[in-house]
């Protein structure tokens, strides 16, 4: 039985907030269970010096943490003045997901930066970013084709995340804090909204894992993500 | 007229919602019209090294801004490597003034530090962060006297700050962000309950202002803190 | 009876010395008794990027304390990789208060640095600061204008700063360091020389002030200020 | 046709080379192709802080590349203030990757640093790291053992690491500099030598990757392993 | 002809006070011409923790060029976040000499930092730098032994430095900034007072340098220490 | 007696290995018995902001120690975020002599940056690290010469640097780790390959040293500098 009473394959309850915040042109308070993130896409001109003349543009992602989004307080990284690796990691996971959903020769000259800050954690908060800023990026995208700023949409398609894992020998999704702490093995997926895979990374935390073991949780996986994309364009208003 | 309709002496609506975030002892959304500030109280024992074995407690805080709070997109301070001078200059305050609020010596070793998240900008993010995180401060201290941690409540009453200003020639109260871009002066009072002053800070970003100015100004913080102060009390539940 | 003989409301001896080294372009050695601080103008072609373009020019200040201007020695901030929250909110004082007796739009394209370098510090050197770059920038525009780079001298008016503050119930004018660190009160002022407020900053660090406290405290600055205007205007032999 | 020549499932020539420098406990030199890296392994007393009083020993690892050990020069990390997130993310996978070799309630309050540098790269470093480091702290471990430091050898296993991907459609083992630029899906293995995972890293670098080329990916990196394993136990001189 | 007027062995006029500041345990302002250099030195308890229970004590010292000290406004080196190798090899300078004029081992368990921030630039800031800073110490050992902090004096003799040179084919002694910015061989000399070499730092800035011209830059270094040694001696009052 | 068993003017075996890896424009191992230092040149188009519109180029350098080169591990400067003091010291030392070897004005605007990394260190990292850059730096320009990037080679002459010391009151030639760290005097020498000298850098690490215990060392050093030009000119395949 999981604490929170779900079946091994259960989802925790989405909840996909958008125009959450007033200013950046896409906001996305994305929920799952306990776990709240803030995903705040911003629009600029221009593109970083590595990709000037290249006529393409560019999708990046900044990951924080609330210094008490966690159970105790975790030192702020501005006042220690770096971030660190775990941020770093999270944050190019999530830019290298959200470009995999985007055609960047079509959009142009344009930065879109997005903004992943946790407010409450409790588990998977890197993969509830993902789901998350898909849809604020799928906003920003809508309000540039509707402002005229670009022709064609560059939105290729809906990708979602999830974290999966074992935990005392049982393959669960989705999982919350207290089970991630305890996983013997912990995977991240991350999937476009037609089954195909951009991201996966499973880490044996303990014991490593069979071959088995790992299908077995990216077939968990497939079936949390389908739940998620389910709840993006829901939220979307997309059949 | 300004903007939002309101008169010279009138407070935005606000709304002070507890208990916002899981973790926190203390945690609380406070919100100025559109100002929204996220106010996190942490308890930890023991205090900073300049403070050991004088039997007294601290409180400390921090402060930050979601990087698309603001209305174009600024650059995160964990990334850029420091916090800004603005921001150390706001904590310093925030700090400074909750410990009006405190006994020190009744605290006893204990460091209580409230983050002050901005969540998203309109104006008066310093002084809202003041007014949000008294509340989260005294369900903290409720908190340890509830769980026996201390014996006596070291809360020595509430505390509440707002900003005025001078624009067009026009004292008002609790400028909201398009006001205070063009104000001439303008002041930030903090306040215990019963009217006293713990903390005053008027600049001229224009013109110096006078004597009858200064007085003006005071005169308008005054009732606007006693409205907010009325908002803190039935927030808290007490009459 | 304070500690120098001093009445509550008599300023220390002030020396203003002009031309204290020979590379800057206004270098003025300000000394409020045993308060000394260093303040260099430096006149530079060109504007911070954020005023690009807008014809007009800009006023900046920074602030240092020399490891051993205090009585045990500070960590060199240089030698720690950052500048304190409080180095950082002088400097910004300084300049804000700077740019009043400026107009930015008839000095042109260039940029003003005044340093304000503690040598000694027994209190108030951030209004010692204020008081002395003021003559060092009067000095550094009237180089300017000797060589021809500007026309017309962009001066407005002196402007001058002084503590004062509440000492066991006393309301007192210039604190020194001994009276500062037991200070209920502390509140900086700072005026043009027509008796019109640039910056007014009190802080209670013990209790709460009152509004009655409040306008003596102006009253005793008001005065002392005066004072420091007399000794500007005899350093730069103005009427 | 590999522009090595190589057949698909060929890993480039392999070459270990133990005590590599003279001062590291573990000191190795492993050679894939062209990618050469320097693994030394350091042993001192005590644990990180989060670990004290746990009775278990730390495995950590730090990377680098010297700055022209790529084509072009890259910056110097120590002379920028701060290695990149690339960095980071790398060295925390070395040092997961290691410590699921170990059994660090037998290895007791000691901390094993390996320090992976790159003398020149062509491909697949951090997977050479991780090869190397593994013998690395072979040899560190037996050392310890000589000389009666700890009793028990904790060292559970080799391990092994491969980078597999997907070039122009073809499914690649142990890609060079120009098929990893090239690939459009890029997998980083890591396995125990009874052949369970570790870790397993895929990422779609242009078009997302299906189930079946994943499990293709992860058949071709089994493949590498063994032919990796075969080198440490040949280079170790177990059978 | 030197620009100065004086023959080639010359020293400019040298001015040692005695006392400049009120709180250092040493407090010299020395001038070498333009050259102004204010030395601090430090008296604190307790030693680095390599030298911990050594029964030894240490000198350090740190050096700092005020912004507005040169001709053009350079860095402040706090605002930037590091110090400039420049400034490293410097302190590294001073205090390795300074070392050199104590007995360690006789000192005890006390550190000694000397801060020397140059107040005016005008060559030979290193050297002015030394030669006041071991009078400032000299003063500081002196204060230990009053006030009984330690029984015996662990100063060993004076110590100067001076900067020699050639400039357009001729040796000179004692360069100022015009001159130092032409040489072609720089070095700096540091020596005992009975004539023996601390230091030597020759460096060919353009031409290399014969053993000849070696011999004749000693000499000319001998004889300026000698008079500065004499200017010490007589600030400090001894035969 | 030396602990290598060597005469007191004996360097130790010198082995120079050209094209050691494969990317840089010059790659040089050079060993000094247990001395290794990689050192690669790069050649890049353009120069410092410092010289732009000048007509010359520049060289520059960079050193680091990989952690365990040295008997116990030291820290990684890129992980601490800066370097240290005497990194920066041997950074510029390595610059300025190479400079002396080249005609910037011939070699017009470009700029080489020699990397020089410490594998094992035993003494003499940094006298070992230009003797090896020298050799890199001419491999370097003979290519930018065959590549016809420029016409006329700037490079001057070799020149090479070695360190001498007094160790228990005897003057020896090229110090390795256990001599230099007992060496009461310890000087480093940069010379031309016709003997005049480019830096001569001599320091009392105990007690000071007389002029005719320079002058033998510096007949030491000349006669250390003899062989390894001979060896330089061998590795060149220069007679």
């Amino acid at each position: 039985m999981r604490p929170s009473g779900r079946t091994v394959e259960q989802v925790r309850p989405i909840k996909i907030t958008r125009n959450y915040t007033k200013h950046a042109e896409g906001s996305v308070l994305i929920e799952f269970g306990d776990t709240k993130v803030l995903c705040n896409a911003t629009v600029e001109e221009g593109v970083p010096r590595f990709l000037k003349g290249q006529n393409q543009g560019w999708i990046t992602a900044e990951y924080g943490m609330l210094p008490r989004a966690t159970n105790s307080r975790t030192q702020r990284e501005a006042a220690k003045g770096k971030q660190t690796g775990r941020t770093m990691e999270i944050q190019r996971l999530i830019a290298r997901s959200l470009r995999a959903a985007v055609d960047l020769k079509v959009l142009g000259e344009y930065t879109i930066t997005v903004d992943c800050d946790v407010i409450q954690a409790d588990g998977g908060t890197r993969t509830a970013s993902i789901s998350g800023a898909c849809v604020a990026l799928h906003d920003a995208l809508s309000g540039m084709i509707e402002k005229g700023v670009i022709k064609h949409n560059p939105f290729k398609g809906l990708i979602a995340a999830i974290s999966v894992g074992i935990v005392d020998g049982q393959a669960l999704c989705d999982l919350e804090y207290i089970e991630d702490s305890n996983a013997e093995t912990d995977m991240n997926v991350i999937m476009t909204e037609d089954g195909r895979m951009i991201e996966v990374q499973g880490t044996a935390e303990g014991e490593p894992f069979s071959h088995d073991e790992l299908l077995t949780l990216l077939a968990l996986a497939k079936n949390g993500i389908d739940t998620i994309i389910t709840a993006q364009k829901s939220a979307l208003g997309i059949d």
